[in-house]
C-alpha cells in the first residue's frame, strides 16, 4: 500500500490526516474517518451510518484503519455474542435473495432487528455478485429494523472470514438480535461460515429426481435445516416429495453432538408460506441447544477455532512471504518437481533456513 | 521416548546398539536394524524382508531410524515415480478387500507387480480394522507378486499420510509398478489419499434408493472410476442400475483438468466379472493423461502440496508445542471464550509473546 506513506497518524484515537483521493475507502465512502470513541458511541445508540463506516475500517487493510477498527471492536466486545447467528447457503437457482427477504422481512415484523452479512472470496472478481446490489432486496434495504452488507472483497478466504466474523460482534453490539451470514456454494466458504454460525440453513429446489445434485457434497452434512424454496403453484406437490427425501437423507448422516435433528421443510418466498415454521425451528433449535449447553460450548469452539486459525494464517503467511523463502522455494520445489529431493526432506531443508535467516 | 537413552547411535550407516526387549520396533520385527545400504541394495534387488523392514524404520518415530530411513529414502527416490498409484476407497459394506484380493490378483497375473499400502489414521485404535490381518486377503498375501503393507499406525493423519508417501517410494523402487492405497471411509483420509494418487476409485453398493448414502459427500467429486461391487447373482440387475445413476450422476459435476470423464462401472469380485474393463480404465486414463501432461502436473502439484502440508504442519507444531505458548494459552483461550477478548486479537497477541520468547 504505498498510499499509508501519504498519512500521517498522530494517535489512535484521532482522525487520521488523510489525502481524499488516494484512498479507496474514501472513494466507496466519501466520508471521514472519525475517532474510535464517536463509532463506538454511534454503534451503541444503532447509527446505521456509523455501524457502516466502521465495519469500512475493519475490512481496510490500512494500518491506520486497523487501529481505529480494533478500538471499536474492543468496546463492541461485551455488548456482543446476544444474537441468533443463522449461516444461510443454497444450491444455484433456490432463489437465496428472495428468500431471505421474505423470511428477514418477517422476523423484523415479529419484532426482531435483523443483520445480512455475507461471505464471497470470490466477490473482488465477480463484482456484486452477492448482495452487492440492495435491489436484489427492496423491501428489506428499506426496512428500518434489517441492515444489509455485502461480503468484503479481499482476495483469501481467511481474511474475508475475520472481517465477516467482527463485522457480526460490530452488528450485535448495536442491537441487532439475528444475523444472517449469507453464502455462496463454493464449499470452503460455507465451511467458514458454518464456523461462526448458530445454526445453518440450507436452501433446496425441489426437482425432478436430481434433487441431490447441484449442490457441494459435504455441504448437507452441515445444515441444521433444510427448507425446499418455491414451494408453490403447480410446484407444492414436487416440493413435499424433495422434503421427504432430504428429510430421509437426513437421517442417515450420524446424529450430531447438539442433540439436535436435522429436519427438511417446505416454503414459498412469494406465497410467505412456510416463514413461520422455519423460524420456529430456529427457536426450537435454541432452546434445545441453550437448554443442553451445546450452543455455549459450539461458540467456544468457534473461537478457538478462529484464534487457532489466524495463528496458522500468520505462521503461514510469514514463512511463505519471507524474502529468504521467496527466494529459496522455488529452487526447491524444483529439486522435489524433479525428483531429486522428497516433499518432506525439502521442507526440512527450507525450515532450517528459515530458522537460521 | 524415555526408551532412546538406552541406545548409544554411533554414526548414520552402523547399526544402532540395542537393547532388542526396549523397543516397541524390536517386538514388532524381531530383526535387527541394518546399515542403511543393506536396506538400498534389498530394496533394489526386490527383497521383501528388507523392503518391509526399511518400511517400518520410516514409521518409526526413533530418530536413529529416522536418519537411516533417510538416507534409504533419498537413494530410492531417483528410482521412484514408475507405478501407477490407485487409490481406492469404498462405501461400509462395498467389498473392499475382496475386490482389491481378485483385482490384485488379476493385475499380478497380467504380469504386474502389486503393492498395497493403506491410510487408515484411526488404525492404533482399531488395530487391524484396516489390513491389519493379511487373512483378509489370503490370496494375494501369497502371491509373490504382491506385496501388502498396513497403514502406519500413528497419531495425525499428517504423520500416517507421510509415512504412506515415502513407504510408496520404497516400493516404486522395489520394482512395483502398480502401487494401490487403500483407505478408510472418514473423509480427511480420502483427501490425503487423493493427493498421493494418480487415479481415485471408489467402490460402492447397489441398493434399494440410497445409493448416494453411507459414503461422505465431498469423496465422489475426486473419483476417477466409481466401480458397483457385488454385481452378481441376484444383484446383476440392481448393479445394472445403481451404474446408470452414478454415471448420471458423475456427468453433473464439473469436468476435470484431466480431460478424463469419471465413469461408472460394475464388477464381481467373487465372480471376476468387470476387472478387465477395470484395468482397461486405468489404463485409458493413463493413456490420456500421460499424453496430454496433465499426470506429471498433477503429481508435480502433489509435490508442492505435501511440501507446503508438511511445513505448515512444522509450523503449527512449533508453535502449539512451544513451552511458552502451551503455558500461555489456556489463558487465552480463557479470554476469547469468555468474550474479554476476539480471537483475532488474542492470536496477535500470543504471536507476539512467541516471537519474543
Amino acid at each position: 500500500m504505498p498510499d499509508s506513506a501519504l498519512f500521517v497518524q498522530q494517535g489512535v484515537d484521532q482522525p487520521p490526516v488523510v489525502n481524499p483521493k488516494a484512498s479507496s475507502f474514501y472513494k466507496r465512502n466519501q466520508a471521514p474517518v472519525h475517532a474510535a470513541q464517536t463509532y463506538i458511541d454511534g454503534i451503541r445508540s444503532g447509527n446505521l451510518s456509523l455501524l457502516s463506516q466502521a465495519i469500512t475500517l475493519i475490512e481496510s487493510t490500512r494500518a491506520d484503519h486497523q487501529r481505529i477498527a480494533r478500538k471499536v471492536l474492543e468496546a463492541c466486545l461485551p455488548l456482543s455474542g446476544n444474537s441468533i447467528r443463522v449461516g444461510i447457503t443454497g444450491v444455484p437457482g433456490s432463489g437465496k435473495s428472495t428468500f431471505i427477504e421474505a423470511f428477514g422481512s418477517y422476523l423484523t415484523k415479529e419484532g426482531h432487528r435483523l443483520a445480512v452479512l455475507a461471505i464471497d472470496p470470490s466477490s473482488e472478481r465477480s463484482k456484486g455478485s452477492i448482495l452487492g446490489d440492495k435491489t436484489r432486496m427492496e423491501t428489506l434495504s428499506g426496512d428500518p429494523h434489517a441492515f444489509i452488507r455485502p461480503s468484503p472483497n479481499s482476495g483469501s478466504l481467511g481474511g474475508v472470514a475475520r472481517k465477516t466474523r467482527e463485522s457480526v460482534i460490530l452488528c450485535e453490539a448495536a442491537g441487532y438480535d439475528v444475523v444472517f451470514i449469507e453464502t455462496v456454494g463454493v464449499g470452503q466458504s460455507e465451511i467458514a461460515v458454518h464456523s461462526m454460525t448458530d445454526f445453518f440453513l440450507l436452501l433446496m429446489l425441489s426437482g425432478a429426481g436430481d434433487e441431490l445434485q447441484g449442490i457441494k457434497r459435504g455441504i448437507m452434512e452441515m445444515a441444521d435445516l433444510i427448507v425446499i424454496t418455491k414451494a408453490d403453484g403447480s410446484n407444492v406437490e414436487k416440493a413435499s416429495l424433495a422434503q421427504a427425501l432430504y428429510q430421509n437423507a437426513l437421517h442417515l448422516f450420524p446424529p450430531s453432538a447438539s442433540g439436535w435433528t436435522p429436519q427438511a421443510l417446505t416454503a414459498s418466498a412469494i406465497e410467505h408460506r412456510g416463514l413461520e415454521e422455519v423460524l420456529q425451528k430456529i427457536r426450537d433449535y435454541f432452546s434445545l441447544t441453550k437448554a443442553n449447553g451445546y450452543m455455549q460450548h459450539k461458540r467456544r469452539e468457534q473461537a478457538r477455532y478462529w484464534m487457532q486459525q489466524t495463528i496458522d494464517e500468520t505462521l503461514r503467511d510469514r514463512f511463505f512471504k519471507h524474502p529468504d523463502m521467496e527466494r529459496l522455494l522455488p529452487a526447491y520445489e524444483q529439486k522435489v518437481l524433479e525428483g531429486k529431493l522428497d516433499s518432506f526432506a525439502a521442507a526440512s531443508a527450507l525450515i532450517q533456513q528459515f530458522d537460521a535467516s
